[in-house]
């Protein structure tokens, strides 16, 4: 592109599992970059990261860390965002927000571009990412949305470690050799977020990522619940979820069984979806064709499979729906909407 | 007991991994046996198991091998069953059947003892036990079914390995050890009845157990559709499920929505299910307390928990329920269904 405008862009938490994939796609996708920051925690400042052949060194992250700055993408705590994405705004920074800080925040845009890109434009200095397990589950149902109309959904998570950090992944390597060396199993990390107590993840299913609320269900299930109905703009849709760690590296899988408004034809649904952007179709049960998290690790798009008409609701269908928790379900959503943010300033 | 009968007992498949459970069950239970026989294929015919500090030799299973033996459990797979289970019944002995053979013959009661232990005596000498994935989860329904009545149940399962026999644990931890090492994984067994095409299993999520029925269902999540049914004695449940075999060991767990036909309490439902047979609620969000596929390894119960009321259905709920699957899901509900059979005739 000639003349193409430049941008100087912050990655915010650049040494966690989501921060260095966004670093490596903005690398890959050749972002028009003027100037990269990397920014973290006071601890991992001074240390190196090589981006396009030269090394940069992260810096701590402060308010001032974001005169300048055009763009910054944030995935290192709530917390973090909490504290530092207004002092970015008021330095006219656009930030993309991988945290649950302001998700929910109405005057913040929800967005997964291949579903509401439209929503961008309506931003006040912030655009929120939403969370992994709810990204690759509307970008699957948006198609049969806009067609046939959704009433209810009820998704069951297959999740990876990765989703709970670097941190995570590696207690779960970890206790897999104990288990297999016969050793007692010491969990130390997982469930992140929750009491003291911790559960082994190794060989086992731990119904419980984040935080338990009030009335049963726990954050990560509330935020499926919740974003999914802001980023489809339909407080009407009743959606249920059950969220559930399993012993997977990367990529995470849901069981989704979804209500139509309308009567549907199987083969279009199954159209509909293998010409939707970004969505992988793997349905062939003749040749045991279906996604796999082994297989969507490290792609960017997101794969649907083991599409069927309902027994019971001829209007339902169920779906296995399986992406890279740690691309699409986070640094590639992001890089997405930086990009269509340096489109628009274009 | 004074007088107690005992009785002619066969073990068929008794070097399976759920033939192992049953011989040690019928110890542990001290059932009143006159002669136990241990019956298998050829090859592993002449090998000798330990029973109650006596050796017994493995004999090869044929029609003969039924001459006066009262009580048969069989889990040899279903063409073995398919073969010798008539074989047996004429020759007097009343069979309990672990395969599918003859779940949904009309003629074949299909008993979970805390479910529907009336249905025993219907007999004509063979009594079918459920799949495995069906028996726990009709077992901590039971009791609601009684109480509110229950129009719709969605079923997502998280299997583990050991319900495709041995050789599935063995792939399952010699593939654990490759990928943690770094190697190439080299799938052989999982998915089980299906093409000769097969899946990782190791940190992986394959939806497919069993193969595939032409409505794009497999056979596992038809057995749990249809088997429910039966069960419960009720063709208007509305029962749609989804299988998936993750990298455990022993231990089933189910995540299910269940649609009542009453409103109801939640704290109610909680007291039913905490006084069912069998049932040990695990249910305390406040402490982490929930049912985990690790911890219910090596018990007898079906374990329950995470119940929460559904946010955008009133009249429905969800649970996540966990049962070993070589126990309850196989070994412990035969034998149950043995003790009961003894009782009768004695």
């Amino acid at each position: 592109m000639p003349n193409q405008k430049l941008f100087n862009v912050a990655v915010v938490g650049a040494t966690g599992a989501v921060g260095e994939q966004i670093i490596r796609l903005l690398a890959a996708r050749n972002f028009p970059i003027q100037e990269l920051k990397l920014l973290s925690s006071a601890r991992s400042a001074g240390k190196k990261l090589s981006f396009k052949g030269h090394e940069i060194t992260i810096q701590e992250a402060t308010p001032d860390s974001f005169e300048g700055v055009d763009i910054a993408l944030f995935s290192a705590g709530g917390d973090v965002s909490r504290l530092l994405v207004p002092e970015a705004v008021k330095r006219g920074t656009v930030c993309i927000d991988n945290t649950s800080a302001f998700r929910m925040d109405p005057e913040t845009p929800l967005v997964v571009p291949e579903v509401n890109i439209d929503k961008i434009s309506e931003h006040n200095g912030v655009i929120a990412n939403p969370n992994c397990s709810t990204i690759q589950m509307v970008q699957a149902l948006k198609p049969l949305y806009d067609r046939y109309g959704i009433s209810r959904i009820i998704v069951s998570t297959y999740q990876a470690v990765s989703g709970a950090g670097a941190s995570a992944i590696n207690e779960m390597l970890r206790q897999s050799q104990e288990a297999l060396a016969g050793n007692v199993v010491e969990p130390q990390i997982l469930p992140v977020g929750a009491l003291p107590k911790k559960h082994q993840i190794a060989f086992n299913a731990i119904p419980q990522i984040d935080k338990f609320v009030d009335n049963g269900f726990t954050y990560e299930e509330m935020k499926m619940i919740n974003e999914t109905k802001k980023i489809m703009d339909d407080e009407s849709l009743q959606v249920t979820a059950t969220c559930v760690r399993i012993p997977v590296v990367y990529g995470h899988s849901e069981s989704v069984y979804v209500e139509l408004k309308q009567d549907f034809d199987i083969e279009e649904v199954k159209s509909l979806l293998a010409d939707s952007p970004g969505i992988i179709l793997q349905d062939n049960p003749a040749e045991q064709l279906y996604p796999l998290a082994t297989e969507a690790a490290g792609k960017l798009e997101t794969f649907v499979g083991r599409i069927r008409r309902d027994l019971s609701n001829p209007r339902a269908l169920n779906l296995w729906i399986v992406s890279d928790n740690l691309l699409k379900g986070a640094a590639w959503n992001a890089v997405q909407i930086a990009e269509y943010i340096a489109i628009e300033q274009n």
